[in-house]
């Protein structure tokens, strides 16, 4: 019997489609890398061609001596930005309907380590949690700049996941638009939190610790898991145990915490699928309302294992094949080490 | 510069990238085709095996008399079913966020015509045209049971596209919740309406009229069009010019004039572009609110040549590589004849 379940935090409805469901191992493909191709002279992001990108915006120093590089982490401006730092912010309206403003904002790209394919999932926690320090830096440096109103950091691993560049990387846009999307769920969690002087997501995150089936791993700090109203096969959520709206808040404790939480998310996913292309984004709080108490900053892994179609398209409901509880408890079983 | 544009019946914004930009024809490929393979032994839709599917649902007479099949259009049920017609759908509510109800609705495959390669951009104006009159054939019959919120007529074509049947068929699923992202475009109509009274798909398709770059082709009773904030490079809307909320009230010279333009759009996209891969869908009022004076039922078709990454996923913008004021023009020199 299929199912309809609804995610509470966006009020949209997620199709369980059992009768055409996969068991988790079925996702599983063979893994295919290159090796310890650890330089590509022709890479722009290997040490030795720090001259192909623009100035470093920020760098930490290395914690791995790797390619003789005197650095760990870079980020730079994105050489062919979605937005750009010059522009006017004014709006400009034609008819009723055409409203546009200039591409305003900043695109960054991480290079997590001078090392060309040592990925998040090969790391010991120390170079993850220089990565995950670096985005707090970037965050809170970009929040200065009040024309933002949003700040995304995020990653594509792989072509499905909408990447060419091999290296290991990852990328923040600040917008100086505030995405209905993201808008959307603000309002629902405010309504939520006018109602019942509690956090959504706070309430989210207890309501899955109670159940427990979708649990992957729990430490001090952090709780992942596939959520109940899963949107796909795998998809994961790293949330903080205690409420926090804002990722720019996040402590030096926190960051070490996470960045094992995420590690060891990764490899499980590396190992137990076989290198599949996945995205992660953290949400987190608008710029406008960081601090407020009915938001709660978290990060979401979505592997590309499956195609969105036109059913997706045109109701912004998917189609999961599998269960979360499924996927969930074969992901505790996988062994990392 | 880059831009950003906002759809106003979403209120969404899209980044227009032009620092990343691609020209059009940038996106074509080589045609890759199987040539004419009129019949395919091994597939369920071909003529021959229609024991392989459920029982027909709908079946229209055949038009061209194609692999001596006594018909020209089959509905039949889909044999792996997001939703399926036996439930029940009382909401079941765990701890404060598991909402769920049994995935209750109808699921149909449309087989569009016995050739099995034999594509809409291939066909005759006379064989889209029954295509599009099974559609209102079907979307009227499922309106009956009260238990759907929505109906969605849609089309996958190419593995990119999420199918992995090649013969020519599209899909109908009828569902019982009424999608967030339905119910909040729905919303942002209605205000619209209250505040104007007029219909604010209505005054869209009168701006892009007026501009006029970004048409495609106008007839006596559609016009196919490139949106101002177009979500991907190509995506194409075909809207009536006259006010109409439901696509089950389309009338008989309405379908044929449709018929006529969605042929011409496809085969341009396919001569244009080498045989993409995409979606189109078919947006109409929820059942609820059918005859409603704030709704206009439109099909969107979006080419997927390009893969939406993190940025999309967490801000639900998207990032679109091209001005759509330059695909429409490209579209308008290519010939079809």
């Amino acid at each position: 019997m299929p199912e309809i379940r609804q995610d509470i935090t966006t009020k949209e409805w997620v199709i369980i489609a059992t009768e055409r469901s996969k068991r988790p191992h079925d996702f599983k493909k063979k893994v295919e890398r290159d090796g310890e191709q650890r330089l590509d002279p022709a890479c722009p992001f290997c040490p030795g061609n720090e001259a192909m990108t623009a100035g470093d915006l920020y760098r930490r120093p290395h914690v791995l001596n790797v390619n003789g590089a005197d650095w760990g982490v870079r980020v730079v401006p994105n050489k062919f930005p979605a937005l750009i730092p010059q522009g006017s912010l004014e709006r400009q309206v034609e008819g009723v309907s055409f409203h546009r403003l200039d591409g305003v904002g900043q695109h960054e790209v991480v290079i997590e380590t001078p090392h060309h394919n040592r990925f998040m999932f090969d790391m010991d926690d120390v170079e993850v949690c220089s990565i995950i320090h670096t985005y707090r830096e970037r965050y809170n440096q970009l929040k200065q700049d009040k024309r933002f109103k949003v700040i995304l950091i995020f990653k594509n691993h792989g072509k499905a996941a909408g990447t060419s560049l091999e290296h290991p990387h990852s990328q923040i846009i600040a917008a100086p638009v505030l995405p209905a999307h993201i808008r959307n769920k603000y309002e629902i969690a405010t309504a939520y939190f006018d109602d019942n002087e509690r956090c959504i997501y706070c309430d989210v995150v207890q309501d899955e610790i109670n159940a427990g089936t979708r649990i992957i791993l729990q430490t001090n700090f952090f709780v992942a898991f596939h959520p109940f109203a899963s949107q796909a096969p795998f998809e994961t959520w790293i949330a903080p145990l205690r409420h926090r709206s804002s990722f720019g808040a996040i402590s030096d404790d926190e960051i070490e915490d996470f960045s094992s939480v995420l590690r060891v998310v990764l490899k499980k996913l590396h190992i137990g699928l076989g290198n599949p292309d996945f995205n992660y984004v953290i949400h987190t709080a608008p710029l406008t309302d960081e601090n407020k108490r009915y938001y709660l900053w978290h990060m979401q892994i979505l592997p590309r294992l499956t195609t969105p179609a036109g059913f997706e398209l045109g109701t912004g409901m998917s189609i999961n094949t599998t269960l979360p509880e499924e996927t969930a408890a074969f992901m505790r079983t996988v062994d990392i080490s």
